[in-house]
């Protein structure tokens, strides 16, 4: 299969007709294509299955089979392979019985809205690339800041356009959002002076040096995102100085114990880099204490960062937005567009409060950014980006403040059915009371109800249950035929390693019928393996008495 | 415009079929609008002009405009507000006449995938979320390894699939790509001993103090990409220890003086983390000598990586490939799939040689990656990322290495034409000669030309030739009829700093028509420029006479 080696040794007489069509824009054939690919897709995610529940292991070698030697393949054989081998080989985020995932279906307008985005190709990394979608950019960034901060129509109409103004930043994920804030707040506090040049310019040793810290830190719980850790370590801060503080029964940060480990950097001479709280944590959807966090953070000193990827959008509920409480003291807000904005995968935003904040990131270059320009690329952490900002602008016109708002409370909703109809069967065990729309729960077997009714769970029981709900999961996912995911909770006050099945209540088709159907497989599945075990034990009991 | 305070207010009454006819997959109308959208498109794509030549100030009261309060707007009248500001108010990357920037038209068949990917979401950040497309990711990873490294049929059938090894990352852009690739290369120098838990987890300062060296340097040359800079920012290691290497008269490295720097460092005890070679420069196309900056890196015992966003798929012709004799002695390589592989902004690639190399950025976490998975996110640096490998692997089959190879030398071809042409008119001095597709040129006014040619411009005529060309270059910008970039060259031999205009020749729709007309333009608009100047002069002069 040596592509180049083949490529070179055949005749490379390609005609330029043939190539010019691949790049032509109205090919009376594109139509045809479209609605082939097209029938493929929707045939696919109208099926309430989630996954083929076979025929993964044949997929590498359909794939080799459907490169043609060195020869271009054709775009609709091309497309007849997608639609028999790998479309129906995906996962069927758009089926209501899967449950798992913080992503799930997306709003028909975005397939159209992606056209235009390839089509357009715009770069975002400067204006003279991307023209009208910088403005549409910038416009989205400030419609997000109001909803997070609001500010005054005065404060966005001098900020919003301003070339010397950075009211956020739109990433591909939440990892490079988080990664984008740690790095303002580390250039932040270890900036330049008189006689240093600064962080960035020096590096972190010679910065610590320069500042008289052992070590700099940053503050969060046992819960953050782990991308938070990882930019400690990308940053070249080090993982390990990134101090995790426990969080109470619900999930949430213990802020004595965060105010335990302010005090105790300032007693060991660290310096403390930012404080970091999550509005949506990905185990269980908790929020921190906001405005509490916020106030420990001020009165420390220091950046506090909100991770609120997965709950940014309660603002937009009535009924729910107080739990987010305090997030306008956050000197920077992560939002995933690509989560509960139901936008595809690959679209996040950063806030930052001050519209200078940015500038300690900023990078000039004589190729590409003209001083003063405005150009989106200066205050970034990536280069060349996509016009994805469109996605995001229409979704805020067009499903709107209000539509999100119904959606989160629908979500929420559905939450709290499957938690009452879980704890009503009485065969499960919610892990952690849901704060959103993330039901956190395991499957007690028979044997152990009692024990877990009166608190008496020890070791080997856990280890036990543990075993169980890890197959239950597993073995769903591997029929396909619904799914939730799994995670192991080891920071919940007082417990043990917990292995939880974990649903996440976020597409807008799953139905109450949709929840039953995925608990009462996850009983069957439970009750058929408790047997086999039995079965097993048996056997071998006979195999051993023979 | 307070949208959230605005819905809060309002009455929250949304229903729930307009929310989910919103995220229906097979709606009536759905098609409409695709057709709607796409006639926008393509009536905007087919024309020849690169931007409107007025009209962009209006771009943000029209986006205001747009918005309907706090009510949804339907997405037809979206459409409508794209097709009739947006999309004409942007740069028109598929003029033959747009000639300046590294993406340019994409094929068409990419539209078409787009809406797979958008519609299928999935996320591979683990497998559970992208079955067969990790697979799919897999496959076109060790395609474009096979084509660096050439390694044999064996080597990839047990590494392209396997859990434990990492032929690549799909990125979202090469500086994302760089920064990946020096974040390896940083953590397998500074890496853990039986005393030191490695600088990932213990950060910079303690490594440097462990390994006992002051510094941590990255050597380039002056025309390296600026995201190298900019990832040692990132990374820790400071901006000032990158170190910047001369070049020659055609922009690429000069080996002594590499040489030099290398020596340097170790008799200053620096530790050296990665010498990086680039294969493409953006300022101008030149390649380093790969061969010889790898055994320079070899002897010295650090990582070479290549940044071969531009330059990579020269691999693919016959003719070009021995430009990037040596490639294959790259333990990292960065490839563009938005560059010259004509795909959309957003899709890159870095490949490793070793496939264990990027073990040391792997990260494991209880509710995403199960040990042993194999699952892409745990050896990456972005979290959740888009399905994109779909449009990468379609491209080499559909376009494939043959089509690749035609249009580099088909792109070449036109560089050397347009080259020929600059010369030929005598108004205009090539500042580099081009070694691949980008031409880097100036327009030299009369007066100059004499001085030119005897190689006697001095700093005041050089001063007056810069600022001529980069009012040509924003002039024809503006006025939007065609297009190309500008550049300051500050690093050629004893040179001063050269404003220059930059074609890059990268659409095959361009013809030697649009490249005379391009040049045509410039012509006319410079003799205007003058033509001014001198009725300004002569103005001042008769003024100052009064």
């Amino acid at each position: 299969m040596n592509m180049v080696r083949g490529a070179l040794r055949a005749n490379q007489e390609v005609s330029r007709d043939q190539i010019l069509r691949l790049f032509s824009v109205s090919s009376g054939e594109a139509k045809k294509h479209r609605e082939m690919a097209l029938s493929y897709l929707r045939t696919f995610l109208k099926r309430p299955q989630v996954t083929a529940s076979s025929g993964l292991e044949m997929v590498s070698r359909q794939i080799d089979a459907a490169s043609n030697g060195n020869r271009q393949v054709a775009f609709s054989a091309y497309l007849k392979f997608l639609g028999e081998n790998i479309i129906p080989q995906s996962s069927n985020m758009a089926s209501p019985r899967c449950i798992g995932h913080m992503t799930s279906v997306v709003p028909g307008f975005v397939w159209t809205l992606g056209d235009l985005i390839v089509g357009l190709n715009q770069n975002l990394v400067k204006r003279e690339a991307s023209r009208a979608l910088t403005v549409l950019e910038r416009k989205t960034l400030s419609m997000l800041h109001q909803a997070i901060y609001g500010r005054g129509e005065e404060f966005y109409d001098a900020q919003a356009q301003s070339n010397s103004s950075t009211l956020g930043i739109m990433t591909s994920g939440a990892t490079i959002s988080n990664l984008a804030a740690l790095w303002i707040a580390r250039n932040l506090s270890l900036g330049s002076l008189e006689d240093f040049a600064g962080i960035e310019a020096e590096g972190v040793g010679a910065a610590l040096a320069h500042y008289g810290s052992q070590q700099a830190v940053i503050i969060c719980s046992s819960f953050a995102h782990y991308s938070i850790r990882k930019a400690a370590g990308i940053l070249g801060l080090g993982e390990r100085n990134v101090i995790s503080t426990p969080v109470d029964r619900r999930g949430r940060v213990d802020l004595a114990a965060l105010q335990r480990n302010v005090d105790d950097c300032r007693h060991r001479g660290f310096r403390l880099l930012a404080i970091v709280a999550t509005a949506g944590t990905t185990d269980c959807g908790s929020i921190d204490p906001l405005d509490e966090v916020g106030e420990i953070a001020a009165v420390a000193g220091t950046h506090f960062h909100v991770d609120a990827a997965w709950g940014a959008p309660l603002l937009f509920s009535r009924r729910y937005r107080r739990k987010l409480a305090g997030i306008q003291r956050a000197d920077s807000v992560t939002i995933d567009a690509h989560k509960q904005f139901y936008l595809p995968i690959g679209n996040s935003v950063l806030l930052m409060r001050h519209p200078q904040a940015s500038s300690v990131i900023e990078k000039q270059t004589s190729y590409m950014l003209q001083e003063g320009s405005g150009d989106l690329g200066n205050r970034s952490l990536e280069g060349s980006r996509p016009g994805s900002a469109l996605l995001l602008h229409a979704a805020l016109n067009i499903i709107g403040p209000r539509g999100y708002g119904w959606l989160i409370e629908d979500n929420i909703r559905k939450a709290k059915v499957m938690s009452r109809k879980l704890r009503e069967r009485g065969l499960f065990e919610l892990v952690v009371p849901p704060e959103t729309n993330i039901v956190l729960y395991r499957y007690i077997p028979p044997g152990t109800r009692k024990k877990r009714q009166n608190g008496a769970l020890n070791a080997s029981d856990n280890l036990f249950i543990n075993q169980l709900n890890e197959r239950i999961q597993k073995t769903q996912s591997d029929a396909g035929r619904a799914f939730v995911s799994r995670t192991t909770v080891e920071n919940l006050p007082g417990g043990c390693s917990i292995v939880a099945l974990r649903a996440v209540l976020a597409n807008p088709f799953t139905t109450e019928a949709d929840i039953d159907f995925v608990i009462q497989d996850q009983i069957e599945i439970a009750e058929q393996l408790l047997r086999s075990r039995s079965t097993v034990e048996a056997s071998t009991r006979v195999g051993n008495a023979n």
